[in-house]
């Protein structure tokens, strides 16, 4: 096996209403760091369009600002109640349509594929995966909030397997 | 009561990531009329992003053609699934970021609100709803499909709701 060596932008995101979690790693090969990280935070007070326009535009900033080509997010569960459900797609949305508009493409994975990717096991624990997140990206200290390393954890993931499956992306 | 007889130009989302219907109706005095009304249908085949940015994108387009001011919209419910809640939820979000960009004064009714407002009683069948959305905006034949019919009816349900709770809008 031939190993690639371009660098590779990629966002990670887990979407939320009251906070959508981000981040942003380098690729180069095997080797991942973390370039940036950060926390889109909305208060409750606010009307929902002007949260999930927050969300968007905040987006929107990050992928202007670091250029990356590949996301990774969350697939939808099944696990939630439906109203809670109903208020992370609409995070969800906000945050898809931001990253379609800047063309990045786009890999789903469901939570067990990312703690797979990230710790080895699907069952590993919140905790787990936080300390794997640090160990992998080189950090010496723990991404917080946990929404930030979910994020960073969704990146990770995807860059495990779009080593796997190449998405077509061209060259540079 | 003095009755305002300034026109408001109001739309209606029904929003889901394969249907979202839409409708423009304008508002003089008690009068309603409809402008237009359409459904963005999105292919299950698309990827989700994709389909978000079409309904972000063509509801952008819809009020860049009529110029709303305000929109009605069904706030979230609980009944669904999980799965269906998020996969609504979705669509919700890429169509109220449309509308927060254009800075619209956003109302959100619950399916009973919507019923009562156009029918009458908060128990009402769909073929009712439809009925009366033809009868309120005088139109010769019943919009359809009936995500039309039903953002037509959220649009309806605003119009009769803000009348009664002014939004605070200057007048022109």
């Amino acid at each position: 096996m031939i190993q690639s060596t371009r660098k590779t932008i990629i966002m990670g995101i887990d979407p939320g209403l009251a906070n959508t979690g981000w981040g942003i790693i380098e690729e180069c090969g095997s080797k991942k760091r973390a370039l940036a990280y950060g926390c889109i935070s909305t208060s409750s007070t606010g009307d929902t369009a002007s949260r999930l326009k927050a969300i968007h535009d905040q987006i929107s900033a990050v992928i202007a600002r670091y250029h990356p080509v590949e996301l990774g997010i969350e697939s939808i569960y099944f696990g939630a109640n439906s109203k809670s459900a109903m208020a992370t797609g609409q995070a969800r949305g906000a945050a898809l349509v931001a990253a379609a508009v800047s063309r990045l493409a786009i890999g789903e994975y469901s939570p067990k594929q990312i703690k797979q990717a990230v710790v080895g096991t699907g069952a590993a624990d919140k905790e787990q995966v936080q300390y794997m997140v640090r160990v992998l990206l080189g950090l010496d200290h723990t991404p917080t909030p946990d929404h930030s390393a979910d994020a960073l954890a969704a990146a990770i993931c995807h860059a495990h397997l779009r080593n796997k499956v190449e998405t077509g992306e061209g060259e540079i």
